[in-house]
């Protein structure tokens, strides 16, 4: 199993590093946070003093690399990497892709890349937030460009798996468009409505049951960590916001001009359901031969389809796609 | 303790049924659904076989008649009640307050009437949905108009704390705008995220995570429900989608112009801490008299500030208000 290096060991690194570690793996981390450098080495981790050092024994034992910074601190490691390990074999756990897609590009065109994300909470941070089973049974995107090599998408796609996720393929563009309407869209509403409910005052707060304290519940995440994940990609949340907002005024000139909101109450029905659906829905077994021609093609329509990748059986990846797509 | 006279057996009104009996008090029931009716009857409760007699019997022993068949259906009941107890005890309990107040006045003008809601779940339905223990801990509104009699509000307010609830007193305006916001608002946002996540296609619904399943919840809920509750507080809710969409344009706005969700994500958080303090934080203990001129103003002003009636001792309403207001 190949070796693992994260640098960056908040929520997400920290849990990577540990998952990794369960797993049987060998993995050590890196970190300009002091604080959760110690905390990681209290817990008996394996801790290099500086990302250079963590890097350079990367290149050595040809580990997969796991960059794990905030989307702003992205440059800075990969420019300590593409001087120290050029070729490394790359990954990253940012919540948006294509600005680090675009990144490694400018700055390590020569390592081997497969970006990443894996879809776990964001209202916590820090290493001490972190655990070796926060992945289990999430979702991990795991990126395929036109230029992505196969065997680096496999190898990342196994520390997803390793981990306990399974492996999503989509291209950054793509993922970006999703997780716009599904997880940074979810936050800019629910910030809407607790302000709108605040605004109604003590009164409004005191009669808030399930509907508003579901609805509001992520606009009690830490601000800055929704603003870097919200903020990082924008033109795709501009486009989801624009869809939201075009829907919510329908809906209003619904109201007032026929006293209905039938057509807005039932698509967001049939939106729910598709999603208990697509989650809790049987799911039909396939395989993907990845020494096909056109395997990476096959990857990202798979994912387009609401499939995921959930092991590797020679070179064959095991796959399940849901059986009433949504 | 009152006798209870409960017209419709669905969700509230079959767990106001059975919460008041378990309370210790004689209550009995009637509902034009002759399953409902069959149900609650081999659960061992009195039910009368038509509304008349149900009610001709609460105008013999002087029940508090509960009114918990849905708005269109208020008017018929009422009519009834004009006819049969025109000096009955009256309350009800459906979701928005201002129409059935002008139904009261214009149908049954000699009834002692204050209007009831129950904070309480509407994603099921139908008497067997319902429990004795539905409002425990829940806020149940009881409405203070000009022309209320503090006697019949006491009446009231006595059955909400027996079924378990604590008591927000509050005009039908104030409660139509708050709830407005924090139940119907919510519901419209719901159905509004659903679709547009929906419209993402299945790669987004396969990567939808806590932010979405929470912030969709409850546009599972059966539409024909949410519609009734939405639609039959249109004009309060017209005016909480304006101010949802103003904000949703403000933050589209900051984000295309200059990048930036902070006044958002920022406001909204701050709203999410005032529900959660409102919930949890210190609360004051303090008294009302009822024998006081001006009463039915503190009481409606207990309620703006989030305070609420958590008991009777002698003609002194104990009340809790938040030691931080909202």
């Amino acid at each position: 199993m190949r070796p693992v290096c994260v640098i960056g060991l908040g929520l997400i690194g920290g849990s990577v590093l540990r998952a990794a570690g369960a797993a049987g793996r060998v993995a050590w981390g890196a970190t300009a946070s002091a604080e959760d450098a110690a905390a990681a080495a209290r817990d008996g981790h394996p801790i290099e003093s500086t990302v250079d050092s963590a890097v350079r024994r990367a290149a050595a034992e040809d580990a997969v690399v796991v960059v794990a910074v905030p989307l702003p601190a992205v440059d800075e490691v990969l420019r300590r990497i593409a001087e120290i390990a050029p070729h490394a074999l790359l990954t990253d756990v940012v919540s948006v892709k294509s600005p680090v897609v675009a990144a490694v590009r400018r700055i390590t065109p020569t390592v081997r890349y497969a970006g990443g994300h894996p879809m776990a909470g964001a209202a916590v941070s820090g290493w001490a937030a972190g655990s070796a089973t926060l992945f289990e049974h999430a979702s991990w995107v795991v990126t395929v460009e036109p230029d992505t090599d196969v065997a680096t998408w496999r190898a990342v796609a196994e520390l997803a798996l390793d981990c306990g996720a399974h492996v999503v393929p989509a291209t950054a563009a793509e993922h970006d468009a999703a997780v716009a309407r599904v997880s940074h869209l979810p936050h800019v509403l629910a910030a809407v409505l607790a302000s709108a409910g605040a605004a109604g005052g003590p009164l409004a707060l005191a009669l808030a049951a399930g509907s508003f304290g579901d609805g509001t519940r992520v606009a009690g995440s830490r601000p800055e960590l929704v603003l870097a994940m919200c903020e990082g990609n924008r033109e795709q949340l501009l486009a989801a916001l624009d869809d939201a907002l075009g829907k919510l005024g329908v809906a209003r000139g619904a109201l007032a001009s026929t006293g209905s909101l039938g057509a807005t109450v039932r698509s967001g029905n049939e939106g729910r359901t598709a999603l208990t659906r697509l989650q809790r829905g049987q799911r039909t077994l396939t395989k993907l031969d990845l020494t096909a021609a056109g395997a990476l093609d096959q990857l990202a329509e798979l994912g387009r389809r609401g499939g995921w990748i959930t092991g590797f059986d020679g070179d064959t990846a095991l796959a399940e796609l849901p059986e009433i797509p949504a």
